[in-house]
């Protein structure tokens, strides 16, 4: 490895997922070897198409067996080339498996550094389950092929959609709280919440299974909930229009700015036609923060939040970028104005200099001081600062709301480790989509797989 | 490098571009040991703005020295030190500028592959023009401060616009042709042209300064006019409101089918209102098509369209796919039924292992048959196989309406060595976008460069 | 793959193997996944040692089965784990060998370019003989121990050995010439072959089994025998002493300056004492050398060491280096006075400067001339160019000889790209040892392999 | 980067210098732009030669101007070049020293982590002085011709000595103590010290300048002065026929065993003349090591070699190596029986296991227990664990000697991090060499820049 690569590498590998690369790397061996071309066939196409996890462990390899006459011809030549390839492809993914057992025995014992699998991918996260990624990788064949392609290996979406099937047959038995980034993970980015998302019923039917729902956003509305509210519009609307029980829609909740401001679901006047509605009510901070959250100070808050501020305003001089300030009580941030489009690279720069910024700040402050957690992220044609992190709000929930780690699930799209959802990590199970269809997929997969209490259904 | 790497590395490397690759990796040496960081400063942040390329040339460093004033503070700090960054940049770029000039002599002399640049790049295309690779990073580092960034180097991104901007700038005084992609160019995805579209006004100035317009697309429709003046509806009527002249008119083509259908604009009788409306007329191909081309028998075409066939088919019974088969007299697709959504790994396991299949096919037939010319490309929800390509299609035009390659720029968004408009480099000038908005960037630095013709001003 | 990194990758590519490198890498699968630690066994060492290929083949796994009583308490462990790893080796190993054999066939069609392992390594060579790289790799692994290791992947050198070692089993039934490189290979650098090498019993057995055996060498002295039996000595005193017949003799020979200067070994009287000895007599170049190699003319030789001594003294003029000009009939060099030692760095330089110099003088001088082969190389303390090169000794000893190139090998230590044995890979068979030991083991693996003729016995 | 590749770099990291390779890529920049094909010249070569590196740096570019008439003719030509190519080295050079400064001002501050070099090159030691980087690429220039060669960038090699000519100016003026390792450092492999070693009179050089000097070496033989006596005889016969005075030999050290047995040298009585001789006197532990050395218990280092004495006898087994164990008070190893060679894979897998079982039986241990320092090696033909290691060792010698690490070099040849001189890195400046030859040439350039006190003289 040269050293102009080495730098380039550390440029970019946070662009990287190492386990998911590591995977990936180990399934091109047999790829390589054994998706060897085959003799031309003439035949009618197959129609195919996606079946339940149980459908697909249930006939073991994945594929379909109709329309088994018409394939006769060839498939004594194909037919066992496939298998042979799923057979070495399932057998690297049992390994993997293991490692993972491997690795979390060895956490138990207080020693996860010992693990095989953190020699070869030091970051490796913890794991709060089993991995059954031997089952959920005959799933994802049966979606995508995998076995039966031979010109395009196991890529990346490939593995991680794996691990999000793997992540929801282990944890389904046990899930009691589950929590969603919003842009992108429930709508598109910058949209809302529209009645006619098909994420609606499938996030009742898991409030029906008892769960805990809570959506873990940026967006930060100091006690505001009505700024919440119309966000959610049409998912409260459809909440109303079910008719659903105080004691279902109690189990909805909302966490903004990242971690700081907490609402919760129910029925409650609207205050503008005095009828009955469902909307959120705010929570106040005494009833669920932490001891050391809420002895984070103002004037020390205040104090970060300059030093941020004056590190956004020196990177936007140096670029010259058409740019305002917002400050609000815990966050600061630029936006453009004019209608300026800035540069995924300037507004890169500007995360990258202020969180280095804000990192040597805390360091040189030294330990007498408390390090306020924040977060800088890149939102598109913004930057923010926020005061807090997610990985704080989904623990804040799991007290509040009595979750161990191992029943807690996060579906989020900003799993790379500049991401805000990468922190969740630490504690609690992840699911990592990358658009609201996918979103729907992992509920579609997951659903299926919870008990509903009787006194719900 | 390992060989696991290099597999992969071969798997993926279409998705690399050599040349810009090799000139990223350059500029990271200046990046990693300049890019000091500096001292915080407190200041009001700087109004900053896209400049013209005239402007930002004329003040030599691409900073604007406005305000100067407001930053004498920092500035003794910073500035210097931008400038010194500045300078290591441009002499890198100098330098591949350099290297490019030694290339076009060594291909001149006919020994393009005793080029230095051919050495370490051995893919690198032909250069068509000089590329004046400083001047066109003064204007890049004008709009995205690269000299100015001290934790983002110089991205993939960066040098693309580079290297447009340079092409641009180069090929400005001798333009006479220029042709576009459809999709991702003109409109987005799967959309048409509408009225409102910032590129007609800049296609009219194109048009006005004398040069022909042409748009070069997939999308066949065998001799149908009225279904591209469908799918160009926006910019026809637009066209019409402005009244323009038939010899303005005569300046815009549309080739179909990649490079099968040819229809030109100008003033026909509606067939629906009987009224003077602004269309497209076929033109015959054997008024414009060279004689090879002409000489593809029909039985050949149809040969190769059911040897790709045939492979399409055992592909989708292979992966148990939801499509039905769509044969055209010039391509044969695959498109889903059912409103399925196939995976991108599958649809790219459907184009490579068809082209691999149809290239086999020419090959094994041996030299006495013509290796009729065709591609395959994923084309997001589909695959398709068509008969000619892009390649073609450009040259089709250049010998139609007398463009030389140093007179012709082809802009596209599929330049990657897998995408449909990567042919065309070897025949004419490139610009490499990648959304509309660009289209509309590199349109807005070329026309001020156009000289308009008396007549048509 | 950034660009720095590809550059230093294409100046350091000629340092690697890129078939080697690409069995290392699938090699890598199994390792990381099945490598498993083991618990701590108290347990005396085994004895173990090295079988000849047969009994190992006869045994199966390569592993001795003595002292099983001793491994009882942990092989229940450890057997099992060593087995499965290596049944996972051997798939491997035998998917290679059924790729190397679809090459084969694909170039009997002459199609090498359609094989799957030369699109996987599009530099591979040619293959003469199967190679059976399963059997191969349990004789090493009962050497080496590799699937027993659990720190150490199979290494660069495992790999080369195993490659050894399948050309051995493949050839020994038909081998008829052997050739061997002469400094490194059958004697360390700069010293001559010592009366008591391990070598020289294995050359007679070659010699007796029927083999052609010759060495091919860079030293070049114009038809003076007298400087080969020197550097022989040892090696004809041996063959004196032992009263070797006339007929066994013959059956030696020595190809000096790459492929100009041709000896057969046998009796004959000494010039000194008057008595019968082993000697060397030289072979006139017309009885054997083909006619394109007799066309090649005087003057135009000179032309070309002229060209190469010009470009040797400019990089030692511009290097500053201590040297003096070697020049004989068909080679030039440089070597240092003073006794100086010249970097490795500035021989390389003065080697890949005067091939360059010395590829574009012949492309230059267009098709009417004839490229005379040459080779540029450093000498460890010198760098030489020679007229011709051992790829044409070989072809000149395979059809004096009358031997096929699946009947001949070649032993030599230069096969990376830049090295000067590297090009007998296109006509023959070759064996890539390291040093006498290991020409030495390669010899002890193929002697007992071969039938000794009764007439020789 | 892919995952194998991950996998494989980590098993290779440890054989790469990531400083080296560092600026190794940097300069690859200025190579890949510059290093322009010149055209032919028909000249005489030039004599150059080595010049000292005071004479160099006051000529100023390294390159020496005799002969300046002969090269008239193309000098015009390539002298600039060769000029502007070594600038930009030079430029670079210094900035990588600014980096060094820096990362020293921020290690003083105690946060070295925050230093743009240690961001870069996470695994950057500590720097007990500044490296004048610019200064020494020039005297590394005028002998290896960096700058002039156009065909082989600067190596691995070439870096490497740059930073020992650095070192060695950078410590002239303070140094009070150089240590040495043994093999390979001040003889070749196996073989002991010869009467005409070249280092011998440099060693003397060093005395008289009042420097420590000793040799740190892995040979253990408990308080056995005559053992070392007998591998070193060559050089003390020296000192005795020189009749070094008491107190130059006074100045010259052994420490045996990696840190535990210290010998002063001197003049003694003959054991077997009677007669008045230079050789080594033990000195007793109690009056030089420091007490947490001291506190080793005997027991608890039994323990530990028991530990390691099982893992290599269980590795042997798996392997079965032909080797019996070595058992020595505070040493094991394991050694070859019957003249047997083993594999360096086979080696360092013996090392790689053991070492990771100590460590992991020292981390079960818990904090409770001294976790007792150890080294294991791999000694080409044998392997071994030590107890201790050379980082105590010289630590241990600069305590009993009074040499900051600033005032200490160690010279060695075993800098990858698996070597065992790595470790010293972190108390004392290094130098790496590769060969006694290049101890010389170190020593070469470090003694005329040392000041010899007058009563020395």
């Amino acid at each position: 490895m040269t050293s102009s690569y080495r730098i380039n590498y550390q440029l970019r590998a946070h662009k990287r997922d190492p386990l998911i690369e590591f995977i990936k790397g180990l399934l091109l061996t047999p790829f390589v070897l054994h998706a060897k071309p085959r003799k031309p066939v003439l035949n009618s196409p197959q129609v195919g198409g996606h079946e339940s996890i149980d459908t697909i462990l249930a006939t073991g390899t994945g594929t379909s067996n109709v329309n088994q006459d018409d394939r006769n011809d060839y498939q004594d030549e194909d037919k066992p080339m496939v298998d042979a390839n799923l057979q070495r492809y399932l057998e690297i993914m049992k390994s993997v498996e293991a490692m993972v057992e491997e690795h979390r025995r060895k956490a138990v014992k207080g020693v996860p550094e010992h693990s095989r699998l953190h020699r070869i991918v030091p970051s490796v996260a913890s794991f709060f389950t089993p991995l059954p990624l031997e089952a959920a990788f005959l799933v994802a064949n049966a979606k995508h092929s995998i076995a039966a392609r031979r010109f395009v290996p196991p890529s990346f979406n490939d593995i991680r959609r794996i691990l999000n099937t793997a992540q929801v047959m282990a944890i389904a038995p046990t899930l009691s709280l589950i929590t969603f980034d919003g842009d992108m993970t429930l709508y598109d980015d910058g949209t809302s919440f529209t009645e006619n998302s098909p994420l609606i019923p499938l996030l009742i039917t898991l409030m029906r299974a008892g769960l805990r729902v809570a959506i873990v956003t940026a967006a930060g509305y100091p006690g505001d909930a009505s700024k919440y509210e119309e966000r959610l519009m049409g998912l409260l609307r459809v909440f109303d229009q079910q008719k659903l029980s105080e004691k279902l829609l109690e189990r909805f909740y909302v966490l903004g700015g990242e971690c700081n401001y907490l609402f919760r679901c129910g029925w409650k006047k609207s205050e503008v036609t005095g009828e009955s509605v469902v909307g959120l009510t705010y929570i106040h901070p005494e009833s669920y923060q932490p001891s050391d959250m809420l002895a984070w100070k103002h004037e020390e808050i205040q104090e970060l939040l300059d030093v941020a501020e004056e590190n956004l305003k020196r990177s936007v001089s140096a670029m010259n970028l058409k740019t305002m300030i917002l400050r609000k009580s815990r966050a600061v941030g630029i936006v453009p104005i004019g209608g300026t489009k800035i540069a995924r690279e300037q507004l890169d720069e500007c995360v990258l200099s202020t969180q280095q910024r804000l990192l040597e700040y805390q360091q040189m402050s030294g330990p007498s001081k408390t390090a306020i957690p924040f977060c800088v992220f890149n939102g598109g044609n913004d930057v923010f600062v926020d005061i807090g992190n997610k990985l704080i709000g989904v623990q804040v929930l799991q007290t509040y709301l009595g979750a161990a780690p191992e029943a807690t699930v996060h579906v989020g799209d900003q799993f790379l480790s500049t991401g805000n959802d990468f922190a969740t990590r630490s504690s609690c199970c992840t699911l990592w989509i990358i658009s609201p269809e996918e979103t729907e997929g992992v509920l579609k997969e997951l659903t299926p797989l919870l008990t509903i209490p009787a006194e719900d259904a």
